[in-house]
């Protein structure tokens, strides 16, 4: 080393020297994450446990809950930490281990508690979720609800109900035909010498498709088919179809089965395709408890087919009431985030940068959508309760009863009731979802902090059992239909009572002395009274007015759908501030001030939203509005106020968020950093540095001509 | 075999003859999905082929697009029929593998050919666009944009621009800073005894943070870290600084980095964090032609900051052009689809089930997203001509020209534009992408129908390169500013002309004498000129008042940002506007007529999707809002009738489609079958059949207690 390189070498360690002593130098005291949780925590005004009780229905619910996350984060098969990275072929692996455990606790638990089990699994691993439902929601459902006793008690002595020995699936859905049922094309032909059925997919349209579970897993199935006997259709029905043999698992001679292969969420379920080529099953395997065929091949259509449509509101309450538990859960995520993330100083003169929610911009972001997630919450539970009513009466009513007429009104208004909450409440979540995710920043796009996925696996949801925008449309029709009874002086429904009073309310105004008047409940629900009224009446009238025009009815209703969809979505806000107003008036007195803060955020929020319907039909001035807007950026900095502790309230454990960005203690930076690190270790080989290396290292005159040649001029 | 047996067994082979010839009966004739696709072809009242050129700016550019996506399609390295199912890992791979190819067209093609290239590839390929616009959007940019002239040719002799010896990516945003640059972490600090700078990095959050290509891939990255000479602090700076050997590619010293791991999209970009501890480098990999370090550690900063903010700007612009051309993609696939595919009989009377197209609900759905693809097109061309103009402003001015006032005025209102579009049109178009995905029902949530990839891949526009709340807030931001010099008399730019005629503007109505009237591009334009010039005035009103109340303008700001964020946004809807508005102006003649309706459309749609504002500001009454509603239903039925012409103008190849259910022929279900068939064929063995055995054949005793033995009770 010569001198020269010598000092300088000298120099430069003195100096790295200096620098490590530089970077020591003591700033201004800054709080932690940790601390910047903690803080939040101290402004509640009202009682965080009080109110999980109060939204699980009561402290008994709340233990069982708590002792289901315990459960679940314990159990391996339930690990989810690495669940961002895993294939789709790992993914159904676990899903397939999930089900030991879980069938363990069909048997062991009732009913109730079982489906308190499921909902926090929902949460947890919505795929499997929806593969252990397809066996018990669809398939051992659609045996409960239309197969006669005697068939009942065959498929369960054959393991239906233990899930031991068979395991089945649901073939409604067509490559041709998801939405319109009737019009599927597979056959089902009765064959009277045999006393068989045969069972035949005639096209590559009539291929069953998307069917959960039959692509690797399920051994029996039940499939929707046109019934034909004796060159006669009788539309669709259903019948048991064994697809596998249940020891070797090799197909059943003229099924053949494929696999639907990678979907946008939900991987872990084994969706399938499934061609039928003349597949021969037992008569007795159609079910019978409505239609019925005989051995001489005599049809018996059952007296009120519309008794049978109770089965299919269930997927639809459910998915209400998922809506409310996902929100809360990206809330919770994107909630904690933005009291612990700073950007920028909004005052130069503070030690440190400002926590998001400080952000006036931040709060309009989040609040309204906090609010809709209890809004949500409220709805789920009211149409869980709607539908436990509708079943009780179902299920004690017989065709010829005097109660069937009550009992057939109730299922009209649940039906589409939960078909329009369906709808709503599965976009408004997903909207939300999404909305959750770009609070993060840059950060939301990591797979790690959950809401990436959480998008994903949530947005089927809007397009299964019953698309979102049919549905729509015919809660609307429900609405038009309602708005025509009551025009001819019939008494309608709670849900619809705004019906009832049309003469006065369609032109009613908001008839308040001062604007602060607005921030009540029953102005709010007027609001909501008169607009829908008129909505309601404007897809009604179009009705009419095509009807008069010569229409049939069914071309007067394809008329009027965008009135109808309108209708149905301005209805649905109104039901469901109803609902949630409702559940603040019976909350216990502790809890009533912070949740009407919230509920009126709620509805002043929606309001602003659709502003141009309260503008158009004149129940608010331009000036009330203006008023509105401003209460709603006044109630989202008062609600912000207290929102971890409503957020907390939620009781969401931080292995059922699995988002180190949503942790309870706000500890985000590093546990990030950990799941980064834990699920991307540092100097793992990589499979392209070969391909790295030789582009660097490439001969740079391939890419140039070759010098010419004088001689070749000659 | 026993008679009775044999007679049966006779029976059974007989009636499957029966079932066999019963199935071959004839039916009515029905259109096959070629057919129904073709058919829409016909309807076509202008030529497709001119409205492709007059889209691609000429029909030479159309010829050399053509060209690009033959090339494309047939490059090995580009194969995406499998892309949905490939790994990160592998998606990594072949994304490495397309480097060589296009790094050879790099240095064969003039630049602004190689743009129309790499246009073509962002919608064949995001991911590799992404990781390709690393090494020359962002750090070769950064050179040419802030190394001084011999900085740059030092970086060019080693590689940069041949990507040859050397491959960069860029290095911003922290763990804990994405759009508050001014507050990263990372430190330089400048070593006058060995002339190096000293790159460190301080605490966990300012981990270098989602640096794409740093994961595997890059060798040398720009850094911006604070430039700290004899103590004082200047600033974020960028610094050259090598990540890891050249040949080897094993980690310099001090330099530690990790794999940031799954994404919701883009898989391809191995994005990576990087850690230094006291990294030196020489002084002069300090990028110069702005701020200057001498060897004596003098600091010389620029006179003119402002003037280095251009660079920003190109992302942003390319973000807009992206919008519309993603947006074409999306309305490709949920068009083609919805002429082909049929859902219940509109007319029981019909052979067939009726097109989704021909529902009045389906042409509410797509039709007003098709009219906003054909908007964000124009914007897009006519964004990028501003930036044009910019650059070539800003080359030719010099901090003491004459013309340097205008130039900073174009600098300031280009920013701002790009700024509002970049959130206005990314925002848009993601959620039009999930609406697109949503029409094509349960198909849309299979991976190989191509929309759920687009929208995965398309969200990181609304967070990256400036997150669109903060971009939208700054847009926000210049229209009070512009407001408030309109009030003091200041001529506005063409962009917000509006606010040059705020006396007459303000409170004008529609002054229209029949309804039909409102169907007018420029009293569309004029509505959205009241509307805005409200909401501006409504922003820049409370920050006055604000400011009034003796907030600093920091805080007057803040407090009005949801007015800002309003502004904005409705500022943005009549932006684009015009510029469709312009472009049919400008057209051929004989594409007039069907791009009037289209453009009617987006502005009728826009007004009634936005209808609180022009109730509020009484431009329009409701009675003129109600005919507005009903023209958008017209319209939507009118575009209809050539809307695949509409979409085979944009002229997207299938290759670059990737979606069996947007092929052109409309032969939708046998490819999309045999997709689905080919990437998951049939017979695979799969790793779960064990898993699913053990458990439909387990010990069911398992669950049950143990018998009670008498003895033990004794």
């Amino acid at each position: 080393m010569s001198d020269s390189a010598a000092s300088q070498r000298l120099a430069s360690v003195q100096s790295h020297l200096q620098v490590a002593a530089c970077s020591s130098k003591e700033e201004p005291r800054k709080k932690t994450p940790i601390e910047s949780m903690t803080e939040e925590r101290e402004k509640a005004t009202f009682d965080v446990r009080e109110l999980t009780y109060y939204l699980d229905g009561g402290e008994k619910n709340t233990k069982i809950r708590e002792k289901f996350m315990m459960e679940l984060e314990r159990d391996p098969t339930f690990r989810m930490y690495d669940m961002y990275d895993v294939t789709k072929d790992e993914i159904r692996v676990r899903t397939m281990e999930k089900f030991r455990t879980i069938v363990h606790y069909v048997s062991a638990e009732p009913v109730p508690i079982f489906t308190m089990r499921m909902q926090t699994i929902s949460l947890i691993d919505p795929g499997f979720w929806t593969r252990f439902g397809v066996h018990y929601g669809l398939f051992f459902g659609a045996l409960r609800g239309s197969a006669t006793s005697a068939q009942f008690s065959h498929w369960v002595s054959k393991g239906a109900l233990a899930l031991n020995g068979m395991v089945g699936c649901f073939a409604m859905t067509e490559l041709g035909h998801g939405s319109n049922v009737a019009g599927l094309e597979t056959t089902a032909t009765f064959d009277a010498a045999s006393d068989q059925f045969v069972i035949h997919t005639p096209s590559v349209t009539a291929t069953k498709w998307w069917i959960g579970g039959a692509a690797h897993t399920a051994t029996h199935c039940v499939v929707f088919a046109q019934l034909i006997v004796r060159g006669k259709r009788y539309g669709t029905k259903s019948f048991v179809v064994q697809l596998r043999d249940t020891r070797t698992y090799t197909l059943m001679p003229g099924v053949n089965i494929g696999d639907i292969g990678k979907k946008m969420g939900r991987d872990g379920i084994d969706n399938g395709w499934i061609q039928f080529t003349n597949v021969r099953i037992p008569r007795t395997n159609m079910l019978m408890k409505h239609t019925k065929v005989s051995r001489a091949g005599e049809v018996k259509e059952p007296p009120m087919a519309q008794l049978t449509y109770g089965a299919l509101i269930q997927g639809r309450v459910a998915m209400v009431v998922d809506s409310g538990n996902i929100a809360k859960k990206a809330l919770t995520i994107a909630g904690r985030y933005a009291a612990v993330r700073r950007q920028f100083q909004s005052n130069p003169h503070d030690v440190q940068e400002t926590k998001l929610i400080d952000y006036a911009i931040h709060q309009y972001r989040l609040m309204p959508l906090l609010a809709m997630a209890y809004a949500f919450h409220f709805t789920g539970v009211e149409t869980q309760k709607l539908y436990d009513n509708l079943m009780d009466k179902l299920e004690s009513t017989q065709p010829d009863d005097a109660g069937l007429q009550d009992t057939l009104e109730t299922l009209k208004e649940t039906h589409a009731t939960s078909a329009g909450l369906k709808a709503f409440c599965t976009w408004s979540t997903l909207s939300a979802i999404e909305a959750c995710r770009q609070t993060l920043g840059g950060h939301g796009y990591s797979a790690y902090t959950g809401l990436a996925t959480t998008y994903n696996d949530f947005a089927v949801h809007c397009t299964w059992e019953g698309d979102n925008t049919i549905l729509t449309l015919q809660s609307g029709r429900y609405l038009v239909s309602c708005y025509r009874e009551a025009l001819a002086g019939k008494i309608q429904p709670e849900g619809v009572d705004y019906l009832n009073s049309l003469d006065t309310l369609l032109t009613q105004g908001c008839a308040v002395k001062s604007n602060e008047e607005i921030l009540d409940f029953n102005i709010i629900q007027q609001a909501w009274g008169v607009v829908t009224a008129n909505v309601v009446k404007k897809a009604g009238d179009d009705f009419a007015e095509s009807l008069k025009q010569g229409m049939n009815p069914e071309a007067a209703y394809e008329e009027c759908s965008q009135a109808r969809l309108a209708a149905a979505k301005i209805h649905s806000f109104g039901y469901v501030f109803r609902r949630f107003a409702q559940a603040v008036k019976t909350a216990p007195e502790g809890l009533r001030p912070v949740l009407t803060k919230v509920c009126l955020l709620y509805g002043l929020y929606s309001i602003e939203q659709n502003a141009g319907f309260f503008l158009q039909y004149r129940y608010f001035t331009p000036s009330q509005m203006d008023y509105v807007r401003a209460q709603v950026n006044v109630l989202c900095r008062d609600v912000r106020q207290e929102y971890i502790p409503l957020i907390d309230a939620f009781n969401y454990s931080d292995y059922m968020i699995n988002s180190p960005l949503g942790v309870y203690d706000g500890n985000v930076y590093e546990k990030y950093f950990d799941q980064v690190k834990r699920q991307n270790p540092v100097g793992q080989p990589h499979p392209y540095l070969p391909l790295i290396q030789s582009l660097l290292r490439r001969d740079i005159e391939d890419d140039e001509p070759l010098e010419e040649d004088d001689e070749d001029d000659e």
